[in-house]
């Protein structure tokens, strides 16, 4: 049996480290963002999302405008509206979300279809683009925010409406004689669905979602039929000489042994196959889950938690081949990953799972969103040259600023609903046992064989590694704690603390299975839980030739970078020796943070006339203190370098 | 007064270096792209270009086939043949060709436009899309084809329809009102008209070259504007956001500073500014060229001799970005440099611009064509990892083996042109003067003061550092010799041999200037000139990221680099210290090569696990010894990696 998470209104997150961004959410982003879907963002790209919905409810005249799948714009809203509802209740955003959902009812076609690009403008066109028309994927945002909004309100307007479509979408898609044959372009539909099964017990939502994976690159290629129809013509010509593999088609799903292609698109694929695995008990599929998951952490995926090497069209490439300053690494990726990761943690209860999902949102995802929660990047390279994030050249998909709102907007919506769903990756539970995944100070109760167990979790980590653990309501019969020991951790220790009933400062009895530290309670307790990570150098696998030569600083799940704020300009000249010292030190900075600083040296200009470019002068050296802060706090302080890898000195 | 090449009817080369690179043009080159033309290469894109001209001139039905500037294949050709046939007369080439000329003769418009495109599918769209649809640039590689073969040949055939063509463009654009304001996106028609007012001393062509530069970039864009009228519709649709800068006509020409936008286009630009500046004694435009070609040369190009940064567009950047593994740095833009070069030090008589026309033909010209002549690279970057080199990525542009003839197929005959035009590289003169600019062995006769004075050169350049220059019929009124100082050498000597009159052994009287060693003759003369060039790391500019912490190895002009063939895999892991003993040594490799070899250390993958990415193993070592090739020799031995920039051992 898989963990779940616990539910999002049982709990209650107060953490000193991510309160504040999840108070974001609520304070500025929602409203930010409903801004944004009413076109009222100045100097930014309007994205005439809502204007669209009203367009085709008949509520207003006017053209379609966006991109082929702007209402994902509105479903993340909602999605976001709906888990900020889940943690605490609020009218007026309630009043609000009402009547946008009230708007998207009325554009509902009346045979169940929703979509409001195709239905204002080519209506004759419905399903004839899967390959990127994103009918399908826009369905699947439909029905997840829905989902959300159900959950966190209770209300089900939306969800009937979603409920709709997706009974459209079963009598359309499947093998059957009679209906169409493919499958979506974008992943998401299936995520969708699998919700809707959840929420419902409906499994022909599950079987469904089933079917869109198991139809996938089995044959002939689905899109190189439809691209090669006569009259087709192509929403975005760059995809003239399409290739499979980039939407994951290009061979059946369970054929498939390296992350491939769009990497959004892999990591929503790969989370419904997880899904699936489980609760279809599919061996194979689950096979194919772990295989992809190896290769991707193992060879493809940078430091950061982030992944998608190539800057066009933002996917994988091969392995070990991890650029640093032409990446992509979408947020929306690493947030996919880290779905993937949550469903393999859930089910496998291996803490391998939870320590690449902590990696991804704790650098990349909150590297997405700025302090203020105004502006965002889509890009995350691990080095910027912000002199080179020209448009129109090789770098043109990297910005040296955070961005107010993209015409593309997928990642700001997506950051939102990660942060305010953050509740559901803390924990995994099944009845039986607690599986503490992640480190954030939170109260919650949680069912345990019919009696609520209250449990209270409050730490300072990620700067302090010292988590306090309290249990209240413990079944005599018993139940497991497992705490997440994590991949960066040495000494892990558990120790009881006062009241409990246990003597003071002696360690329960642990059990370490699959990285988790498990122990068996009868009663309720406090525990401290403590290991050690310092601050540290690490290096990649030699094969990694971008970082060939190179060490990164990491303490905890955090990596660090150097800004030319702090450490002036030509950061590619600096070099460290990974034995020198560390000091670590609070600051105020960035909304409080431990920085850290070393001794290291640096390439100097010095002997170096202007105007030569290649030369036989030598290579002069300067001594440079060097201060490092967390890579999800890079460009808070404006425009500058920031580097990741830095270049090690060796002594030979 | 400007020096200018030798006629190339009079020059002959015999050069152990570059006779069996200049013979392949004749024996491969040319009848391999007369195949291309013609449609018979097996699994190569097709051309189709002679076709589109036998369609234009009514003697076949059927299609325009290609990009739009696909004329210029032909005109290629045909340039190649008329360099080819002034340096050796061969009866059945020359018949060859002039069929061609008598079907681009009939294709002619009756007002004298000569265009296959806008001839057969658009007629009513003459002069409506100077920005990309590349009729003046293909009009200007006919110009110059024509003046090559009239050259050659002596036939004016070719010549005379190119003039009709000339007289239309002179009366179509200009100032004038009812005249066309235009000026084009790519440039090349104005190096075409100014070679005609050269040969046929028109100056009404000299002005329209210059009508061209001077409306560049001045008042309202005229591409903007054309791009902005109703129902203009995109050659390449990835034009839209058209940005001037790309075409260099973002400012007025005098204004520009650095070198910005598409390479190539750059590059025809400023050697028709060069060409102007001195015909016309335009002091201003002189000025713009020293400056762009200085910006360039000190902060924009690679050590090969190559420009264009940015795989997207085909760019320039910014000052010191020069990535090694995701350039363009295209064969035609070296080709453009040289051309350019070649203008400006024959202007200038100052050295160092042949010095880059040299870096630029020994590495990235050669780079561009494998040693058999059948296979070409567009694309010429630092690092190769052919793992990488994945289509639909951000290195879809880098092949890693040099391929057949591409769709676009500027590169193949352009360096063919080159090749064989050779001989216009090597002397500059004036009457008075035998400049020596590039050391190639040749026998020539100069016109000096209405007498015929022979000269030799016979040099195993660039292997040995040696030059034996003979002249014969030198002036009793004097005459002077200059012999190029290349910015590599040391202990440059010169020094009587022999039966010249003067004591065997002594120098004669050297005055160095602007680079050159100038030496004044009153009889004739046997010189022996000697500099040291030996093997050795340089650094770059620590300005230049990319190479920021490593040595490049270069002998004399000649850049090498470590290939998988003779140094396995990973090169990205090797270290070298610049300390290091360097062993020359001659092999038989490609011809002929002076190959080095010294000893290096490697990161070794000894103590890392298979699957981790990220980790503290610290980093070990492994000896290992090194041989490095010629860049332009790499990939003649198979796909495999290849690095210019070694990774810098350093002893602190």
């Amino acid at each position: 049996m898989k963990l779940h998470p616990v539910d999002l209104k049982k709990i209650h997150i107060n953490d000193p480290f991510w309160s504040k961004h999840v108070s974001l959410v609520k304070e500025a982003v929602i409203p930010y963002q409903w801004d944004a879907i009413n076109d009222r963002i100045k100097d930014a790209e309007p994205s005439h999302s809502l204007m669209n919905f009203k367009i085709a409810a008949g509520l207003c005249e006017g053209e379609f405008y966006g991109a082929v799948f702007q209402d994902t714009d509105v479903a993340k809203w909602l999605e976001a509206v709906g888990f900020a509802l889940a943690a605490q209740p609020d009218g007026e955003l309630e009043r609000t979300a009402d009547q946008v959902i009230d708007i998207i009812a009325k554009a509902q076609c009346p045979d169940g279809y929703l979509n409001t690009y195709f239905t204002i403008r080519e209506p004759e066109k419905r399903w004839s683009d899967l390959c990127e028309g994103h009918e399908l994927y826009t369905a699947g945002h439909m029905m997840e925010a829905a989902v959300a909004y159900y959950m966190g309100t209770g209300k089900r307007k939306f969800l009937d409406v979603v409920l709709r479509f997706a009974d459209l979408i079963c009598d359309t898609f499947g093998f059957e004689d009679g209906k169409i044959h493919g499958y979506p372009g974008h992943q998401e539909v299936e995520l969708g669905l699998i919700k809707l099964y959840q929420v419902t017990g409906e499994s022909r939502y599950l079987e469904q979602a089933k079917y869109f994976i198991d139809a996938r690159g089995v044959g002939e290629n689905y899109f190189l039929k439809e691209l090669n129809r006569p009259g087709f013509r192509y929403i975005f010509p760059e995809f003239k000489d399409y290739e499979p593999i980039y939407s994951q088609s290009h061979l059946p799903v369970r054929e498939q042994k390296t992350a491939e292609g769009h990497a959004v698109r892999a990591m929503y694929m790969y989370s419904a196959m997880a899904d699936l695995a489980e609760a279809c008990g599919d061996d194979s599929l689950m096979e194919a889950c772990r295989t992809l998951w190896d290769n991707m952490t193992q060879k493809r995926m940078y430091i950061t938690g982030s992944i998608g090497s190539s800057g066009i069209l933002e996917r994988f490439t091969t392995d070990y081949d991890l650029p640093n300053d032409c990446n992509y690494s979408e947020s929306c990726a690493s947030i996919g990953m880290a779905m993937f990761g949550q469903r393999m943690g859930n089910i496998t209860r291996e803490a391998k799972y939870y320590d690449v999902v902590e990696r991804a949102l704790y650098n990349t995802v909150l590297a997405g969103i700025a302090l203020d929660g105004k502006s965002f990047f889509y890009v995350n390279p691990l080095e910027v040259w912000p002199d080179n994030c020209l448009p129109r050249t090789s770098k043109e998909h990297v910005k040296p600023i955070r961005q107010k709102w993209f015409g593309v907007s997928c990642c700001p919506p997506n950051i939102a609903r990660t942060l305010a769903s953050m509740g559901q990756y803390i924990y995994g539970v099944d009845g039986e046992s607690i599986y503490v995944n992640l480190f954030i100070s939170n109260e919650t109760t949680v069912d345990m064989g019919g009696r609520e167990v209250s449990m209270t979790m409050e730490t300072r980590f990620p700067w302090k590694m010292e988590v306090d653990i309290t249990l209240r309501g413990v079944p005599e019969s018993g139940m497991k704690l497992a705490v997440r020991i994590p991949d960066y951790a040495g000494n892990f220790a558990v120790r009881y603390v006062g009241d409990g009933g246990q003597a003071d400062g002696y360690g329960p009895a642990l059990v370490r299975e699959k990285g988790y530290g498990i122990i068996s309670l009868t009663g309720d307790v406090c525990l401290h839980v403590t290991w050690d990570a310092p601050a540290r150098f690490v290096h990649s696998n030699p094969l990694v030739r971008a970082d060939s030569g190179k060490v990164a600083l990491v303490r905890g799940p955090i990596v660090y970078c150097l800004e030319e704020a702090d450490n002036g300009s030509n950061l590619a000249a600096v070099y460290v020796d990974p034995g020198t010292p560390v000091t670590e030190e609070e600051k105020d900075l960035f909304g409080g943070i431990i920085g850290l600083s070393f001794a290291g040296k640096k390439i100097s200009g010095r002997e170096w006339g202007g105007d030569e470019l290649y030369g036989l002068h030598p290579v002069t050296w300067e001594d440079v203190k060097l201060k490092a802060v967390p890579y999800a706090c890079w460009n808070n302080r404006g425009v500058g370098e920031m580097v990741v890898w830095m270049k090690e000195l060796f002594k030979m």
